[in-house]
Formats: structure tokens, C-alpha cells, sequence
């Protein structure tokens, strides 16, 4: 997606080789007529897949997963993130870690909203280590729900997130992708 | 709003005198039409006030603010909530009690994204002691921004948050107002 490039380069702040902040627009202020045009690329892309639910997780996901549920008729669940690491019966969870806030997470999804029935979309903002995909699907694993692919607004393919899907055989539909960041310098895959 | 009233009947429930859980519409799962029905609400009720910023909170009102944003073609910024009681330069903040989880929170919004320029409408899915809604509103103050009004998607009218708001001449418009609940009844104000 071309004009997000564009954006990631105009607005985008880079921190060393790893950090990348685009608070301007998806993870504090949300910008609501690119976010559609994201859905746009996301609903487009995943059309034919009979898409029953969105999966995502709080909060940068929503925004994306709302407009793109919009767009293909069905409902989005938010995953919780919760620290304490205590379960509860009538969810399904996973734990991951957080690399940006460097501690385990625990994301839950209450068993009312996910079921062997569904085909699921999962939306992400990042895709880099990969930590959140894989909670997300084994979420979906535990619901026996089929995971038809996923889209993600911003992945850092020198990270090892986008093999770890693909070794899954889980279609990874990202809108930009970033081969290499260093302080002022961002190049993407085209 | 009628059909928001409905669906709070069928769909919520209710423990107590105060709890109210609609996790299978907005505060787990979100139905995406129905929070666009819900954002035309609020956009049609403030379309005049030339509003500049929508300001909300993680996670629950990001939806139906980032639809109204959309209608209303101005950007959205989520406050976020820490636990921390910390505070950065580079941010405006105000800390809140929440009595559902029974913690101080802080919210934080970066000095980036609010300034004495910004008409500003709040949005958020519960109004109950108008917690959020006060620290909002604080936050606001903090960067000279004016406050246009507030949109509620669930006022609890028999908690003090309504009061507080309308002593405090802010414009509050929610689209269902619960004047009472208790266990399988719940009674709003028409």
C-alpha cells in the first residue's frame, strides 16, 4: 500500500533498528479515512475466504479490525491482554511475550465468541517477532476455529514473525513491509 | 437510541444493581454496524460544533469513536491508561479511580496530538461516576483545547457521573440511559 509508505516515511519515527512509533496515526492518534482505506486493502484481499469473524488484539488492532469487519459483514473480537497470568474457565488464552514492553502477556478470548464454526481473519497493527500471531492462533486452535489468514498494517519482515506464519501455511497479507530500519533510513519489500 | 436499548435488554446482563456486561457488542466482541448506527448518533447530534478531535479512552471507546471520526472527518486520539503512576514530559495526564477494576489508572495523551486549537468531543461506552470523563476533561484543560461534549454509548443516570458533567455545563448526549437494573430489570429514562 503505497500511500502507507508513504505516511511510515513522512510521520514514521525510527528508533535504532528496531523501534518504529507511528503514533500519528495508529497507535494513539488514529487517523479514521486511512484506516479505511487499510480495510479497504484487508476486505479486498481476504474477500472470497467466507470470513465469519475478525480476531484482534487490544488496543492498535481494533481500528483496522472494526472497518474491516464492517466492510465484510461480520464481527470483530478484541482480545484482552492481561498481566496477571491467572485463567479463567470460560475462556480460551494464550501467553506471549511482549518484546516493545518486555514482559508475558496473557490474551483472552471469552469461549462465547469463537466457536469450531467460525473462519476467522485475524488483524494485527505489527507483525515482527511474531509473539501475538501465534497467541491468536493458538486462541483460535483451542475454539477448533479454522484461521484463514491474517493481515497486518505494518510488518518488519527482518524479523522472524512472517516465517513463522508462513511455516504455519497461514496467508500473511501485509500492507507495508519493512526490509530494513536504521535511525533515518526505512526500506520496503515491494 | 431504541435499538441500542433492545439490544442492551437482550443482550446484557445484568448483576446486581451494578454491573452491566455487553461483551457481545462492545466491550469484548463489537458489532461493527451497530456502532456505525451509534456513531451517526453521535456525529448527527454534534455536527455543528465544528469539532477538530475526537478524545477517547483504551480499549472499549476506540470503536465508536473512530466511526464518528470517520463521519465527522476529524482524527481520533485514544487516551492510553497506565498503571504506572509515572508521568512523561512529552504528555498530558490525569489519573482516575475505576471501581470495576478498583484501581488508580492514569490516563496519558501526548502533548503531540492536543493543543488550544482543538474543539474537542469526548466519547466513551460507560458513564458512571464519570471518572474517565473528568480525567478527560482534565487532560483536556491541561492542553488549552476546548471541550465540545461528550458522547455516551451506556449512562448508568442513577450514578453521579451525569450530574458531575452537566454542574461542570458540558453537553452530554448518551444513547441509552439506565435510570435503574437490578438482576433481570432494567428501566431507562425515554
Amino acid at each position: 500500500m503505497k500511500k502507507l509508505e508513504e505516511i511510515i516515511l513522512s510521520h514514521g519515527e525510527v528508533y535504532g533498528k528496531d523501534i518504529l512509533k507511528v503514533d500519528s496515526f495508529l497507535n494513539h492518534q488514529i487517523k479514521p479515512k486511512l484506516i479505511q482505506e487499510m480495510a479497504e486493502e484487508f476486505a479486498d484481499h481476504f474477500k472470497d475466504k467466507n470470513i465469519t469473524k475478525i480476531l484482534t488484539v487490544e488496543s492498535s488492532g481494533i481500528a483496522p479490525a472494526l472497518l474491516t469487519g464492517l466492510k465484510l459483514g461480520c464481527d470483530v473480537v478484541f482480545a484482552r491482554k492481561q498481566k496477571s497470568l491467572t485463567t479463567d474457565d470460560n475462556t480460551y488464552s494464550s501467553t506471549c511475550y511482549s518484546y516493545t514492553k518486555e514482559e508475558m502477556k496473557r490474551l483472552m478470548v471469552s469461549k462465547n465468541f469463537l466457536s469450531e464454526e467460525d473462519n476467522v481473519l485475524l488483524i494485527d497493527d505489527f507483525l515482527a517477532n511474531g509473539q501475538a500471531a501465534k497467541a491468536m492462533v493458538a486462541i483460535c486452535k483451542q475454539a477448533g476455529a479454522n484461521v484463514c489468514g491474517i493481515g497486518i498494517v505494518i510488518e518488519k519482515s527482518y524479523q522472524d514473525g512472517r516465517a513463522l506464519l508462513d511455516d504455519m501455511g497461514i496467508d500473511v497479507y501485509s500492507l507495508a513491509r519493512i526490509s530494513h530500519m536504521d535511525g533515518k533510513e526505512i526500506d520496503f519489500i515491494d
